[in-house]
């Protein structure tokens, strides 16, 4: 399963429904954001995506977590990991 | 029950402390934060909250809303909500 990258640019639209199509698949989703304006970029998707699933009747919740992530192939950054879930 | 108000400038620390202790008290909690910079410190709490509320056997999770809130008592602005409740 793919890791969802978030960044400050992303269009929330897109990621909340990357995030409605996984887990309609998988059952679990993971979406990382590295800085404050991916991480905000992220939870709003949330907010579209549970909208998205409540229509299948699917209520979904989050964790965050720490995680390290490289960026440039080399810097390693501390990103914030929300794994999403059915409830 | 109050809302615990996070700002850009919020530590993450003390509002960890803060989620923990109403989970603690009441099995939920809810973190209002307006704008990247304090969406981004709530969900760092969030994390840190979570470590300090597994070493109580609490397993918490998130779910985001959007609401609108008032800030200077006039302008009203969509801020995220996070509902925090035990799994």
């Amino acid at each position: 399963m793919e890791m969802i990258k978030v960044s400050a640019n992303s269009r929330t639209s897109a990621v909340a429904g990357a995030i409605a199509g996984v887990i309609r698949e998988h059952k679990h989703a993971e979406v990382q954001a590295i800085g404050a304006g991916a991480v905000n970029q992220a939870v709003k998707a949330l907010v579209l995506a549970t909208g998205y699933l409540e229509g299948d009747g699917i209520h979904i919740v989050c964790v965050p977590h720490f995680v390290d992530a490289k960026i440039d192939d080399e810097k390693i950054v501390t990103a914030i990991k929300l794994v999403i879930e059915p409830r």
